[in-house]
C-alpha cells in the first residue's frame, strides 16, 4: 500500500480523499494555490504545499509544480479528483516516469475513452448499444448529409474532443445542417484543439442513467449500479439519485454488464463511470465513459456500501477488488443535492463570504463539503461547494429526507442552490420520477 | 397515523423524533422550559410552547403542564424520549386518560420492568437467565446471610426501585453485609421512596450487553441485536458499538431471543432494550429492561438500517411492525461517542457558551445534536449535548473512522468529552476489543 498520497484537488474532494487516506493509515499532502491557504484541505492534510497562484493554470492545472510538489512530500502515488487533471493522459504518463502512482485509469484508458469517436468504435466492438451515427469524424457536407438523411433528423453533431455537453450542435432539418457543420467544427477546433467531429441520432427525450463501475490490475470488473442525473442544467448536473427511479431489474442488469464490457475492452482498472442515454422506450445508448471518480459517487456509496475512493485506492495498489459482483446489493434510495455558490434563480455564480454556518444532522445524512463558518468562497474556481445527500428506504422518503435536511442547512452571506432544490424535492414531477435531461429548460421550477 | 405529536423533552432527542415526525408527514410540537428558549428543537418544531421554569421539576417532569400544552396544540400523542417522564408510569396512564398516546410501552409494562424484583420474576418466568439472588425483597440480616452463603460472595443489594446503577451495594465477606443491608434499605427509602432491595450474585468483570427490542399491539416483537455499552464511569455510558466484539452467532441469537421473550412475558409493544451481564466464560444474566428509546440507539440504527424512532411511532398508532425477524440483517460495524459537556479529565460538567462549532462529514458519519455556534450549554440539564456515530465495514475501520472523525470535529468555548474519546480510539485494550464494565477505573486513559 502507499505510504503518502498527494491530492492534485482542492474543495469537497480533496476531503473526501483525505478522509479515506486517514481511514487507511496513509499520510496525505493537500497541495494548494496561494488564495486557498485557508482551504479546509490544507488543515486537514498531514501536510501541505502551495503550488502557485489562484489562476487553476499555475496551480491546480500545473502539472510540473505538483511533480515537484509529490516529491518534495517524497509521496508516491497522486489522487487527482475530479476536473483538474484527472483525465489528463499527459499527466498520467508524466506521474508514470516519474515513478508516483497516478490513482486512476492509464493515459491509453483515458485516450480511447476521452476521444469520443474513438470511444464509440471501442464499445461497439465490445457489443454495447450506441446511438446510430458516425464512428469516424465527419468533414465534408456530403458525408454529414448521407448520414443525416441515412439516420432521419434530428441529428446531433459532437466534438470528438468534446464531452459533458461541451461543443454540441443539434440540427433539425436539412437547411441548417451545412451551417451548423462548419461552425462545429471551427467551435471543436477553438475549444479542444481538433476540429474532428461527429454525427449521433438526436434523442429528444433522454434520462441521463450512468453505471459505477470499479475495476483492478487483475482482470476483474464490477458495476455497483445506476444513478439517474437527468435534473440537469445546462448539461451541469444538480440532483443526482440512486437507483434510478425507472429502472427495471432487468434493464439494470443489462446496462451493467454493457457497461462492464466496455470497461474490460480497454482493460480498465480503476473507478469510472459510463454514461448513456435511456430513452422512454427504455433503449439505452452509450453516451460516455468518464475515467476518474465523479462528483455524484456517494449516491452509490449510500445504496452499495461500497467506500468508492478507497477501493480506487487499493486497486491503484495493484489489490484485486475486495468485492465480486454478487457480492453487490442496493438496498433503500439516496439523492445527492450539488450545493452550488450561485443564484438559485441565474444560477450565476455568488461568491463570498460565509458568514454563518451550519449543517444539518440524523440518521441517512451525509455532507461533503469543504465549507465552514467564515471561510471564503471564491470566485478562481467551481462553484459546486458541497454536496448533502441522503439515504432512505425508498425514494419517497429520500425525497422527505432531503426536504428536511434542506430546511435546516444554513449558509448565510452567500446565496445557493439550496432553495431550487427545496423547490425540487417540493415538485410533483420530480416527485413521480417523472422527468428527462429537458426537465429544467421546460418547467420553470 | 398521528397528525401532531408534542415531544415531552430536550436536547438532540427532541430532535431526532422531531426529525422522524417531519419524515413521517407529522406535525411536531416542542415543549420548552424559559430558559430553552434558543434551543434548536424550538426552532425546528412546528409549534412551540413554554411549559415552566428551569427547574425540571417545573417544566420537563411537569406532567400538568405537558398536558396542557399537548391540549392546547391539539395534540394526538406524546414521544417522551428518554430521562425525564419517559418511564414514569403515572405520566403514561395520565396520558391515555386525556385521550392522547404515550409513544411507548404501557403503565403495566413500565411498572412490571421498573420494579427490579418484579422483572426478576417474569423474566425469570419466560425462561431469560437471571444472576443467582432472590426474587424478593429482603428485610431481615437472617434472610441476607441464608442468601449470601447460598450464592456465595461478592454479592451486590440493590434497590428494586433503582436501576442505571443507582443505590447498588456490593459485599465481599459476611462481616460487612449486615451493615451493608441497612445502609442500602435506607438509601433506596431516601432515593426512591420504596426501601425494598435484593441480593443478587456480583458478577466481577462483566460486559454491558443489551438487546434492542421492537414490538408491536398485534404481539409481535423482534430484536435488532445487540450494543455493547461497557465503557462506562460510574454507570454512565460513554461509548456504544454494535455489534459487540465479543459475541458469537449462537449467543447473539440466544440472547435476542430470551430478550423477545422477557418483551412477550408482558406484551410489550414499543422499542425497549433488555440489558444483560455477560460474562467471561459466556454466561449471560438480565440485569433490566429500559422501556423508552434509548441514547445508544444509532448504532443499532447503522447496522440493521431499522428506524427505531419512526417504528416506536408506527407500533404506537396500532400498525404492525414493517420487519419479520429474518428481515435484520447486522451490516458492518458502528459506533457512538457520546460527546458531553464535561472536563474530560474530571469528567465535571462544563456547561457555558459555544463559540465555534463544526462538525466532520463524510462517508458513514452521523451527528446527533442539538449544538450550534453561539449556543449556550445550560448547567440546568444532563451534561450530553450530542453524539458522534460512525458506520464501517469492519470495527478496526470503524475505529479509525471515529478517530478521524473526532479530529475534525470542532466545539469551542467549553471542554468536551472529545480528548478522552481520542484516548479511547488510540487504546490498544479498546482496539482489541477488550474490556468490560471496570476498564474505566482500572486504566487511565
Amino acid at each position: 500500500m502507499f505510504h503518502k498520497i498527494l491530492i492534485a484537488n482542492r474543495g469537497e474532494i480533496a476531503l473526501r480523499i483525505i478522509r479515506a487516506c486517514k481511514e487507511m493509515g496513509i499520510k496525505s499532502v493537500a497541495v494548494h494555490s496561494d488564495v486557498d491557504h485557508d482551504a479546509l484541505h490544507v488543515s486537514l492534510a498531514d501536510e501541505s504545499i502551495c503550488i502557485g497562484p489562484a489562476a487553476s493554470a499555475d496551480s491546480y492545472l500545473n502539472m510540473k509544480a505538483i511533480i515537484s510538489a509529490a516529491e518534495i512530500a517524497d509521496a508516491d502515488a497522486i489522487h487527482p479528483g475530479y476536473g483538474f487533471l484527472s483525465e489528463n493522459a499527459e499527466f498520467a504518463e508524466i506521474c508514470e516516469q516519474c515513478g508516483i502512482t497516478f490513482i486512476g485509469p492509464t493515459a491509453d484508458n483515458m485516450r480511447r475513452m476521452g476521444d469520443k469517436i474513438s470511444a464509440r468504435q471501442t464499445v461497439t466492438a465490445a457489443g454495447v448499444p450506441i446511438l446510430p451515427g458516425t464512428n469516424q469524424s465527419i468533414e465534408t457536407i456530403e458525408e454529414a448529409q448521407k448520414i443525416a438523411n441515412d439516420i432521419g433528423y434530428p441529428i446531433i453533431i459532437k466534438a470528438s474532443a468534446g464531452g459533458g455537453g461541451r461543443g454540441m450542435k443539434i440540427v433539425h432539418s436539412p437547411a441548417s445542417l451545412a451551417n451548423s457543420l462548419a461552425t462545429a467544427r471551427t467551435e471543436a477546433q477553438a475549444g479542444f484543439g481538433k476540429a474532428d467531429v461527429y454525427i449521433e441520432k438526436f434523442c429528444q427525450h433522454p434520462r441521463h442513467v450512468e453505471i459505477q463501475i470499479l475495476g483492478d490490475k487483475h482482470g476483474n470488473v464490477i458495476h455497483l449500479g445506476e444513478r439517474d442525473c437527468s435534473i440537469q442544467r445546462r448539461h451541469q448536473k444538480l440532483i443526482e439519485e440512486a437507483p434510478c427511479p425507472v429502472l427495471t431489474p432487468e434493464l439494470r442488469e443489462k446496462m451493467g454488464a454493457c457497461a462492464v464490457a466496455a470497461a474490460k475492452a480497454v482493460n480498465y482498472a480503476s473507478a469510472g463511470t459510463v454514461e448513456y442515454l435511456l430513452d422512454s422506450d427504455g433503449s439505452f445508448y452509450f453516451m460516455e465513459m468518464n475515467t476518474r471518480i465523479q462528483v455524484e459517487h456517494p449516491v452509490t456509496e449510500m445504496v452499495t456500501g461500497v467506500d468508492i475512493v478507497k477501493e480506487q485506492i487499493n486497486s491503484a495498489a495493484g489489490l484485486p477488488l475486495r468485492y465480486k459482483q454478487e457480492d453487490i446489493k442496493i438496498t433503500g434510495h439516496a439523492i445527492e443535492c450539488r450545493i452550488n455558490a450561485e443564484d438559485p434563480e441565474k444560477f450565476t455564480p455568488f461568491p463570498g463570504k460565509i458568514t454563518g454556518y451550519h449543517t444539518p444532522g440524523g440518521m441517512g445524512i451525509r455532507i461533503e463539503s469543504a465549507m465552514y463558518d467564515q471561510y471564503t468562497v471564491l470566485p478562481n474556481y467551481d462553484s459546486m461547494i458541497g454536496k448533502l445527500i441522503v439515504h432512505a428506504e425508498t425514494r419517497e422518503q429520500a425525497i422527505q429526507k432531503m426536504a428536511c435536511a434542506l430546511d435546516e442547512y444554513i449558509i448565510q452571506g452567500i446565496k445557493t442552490t439550496i432553495p431550487f432544490h427545496q423547490k425540487m424535492m417540493a415538485n410533483k414531477q420530480f416527485n413521480d420520477g417523472n422527468f428527462d435531461t429537458n426537465f429544467l429548460e421546460r418547467v420553470k421550477v
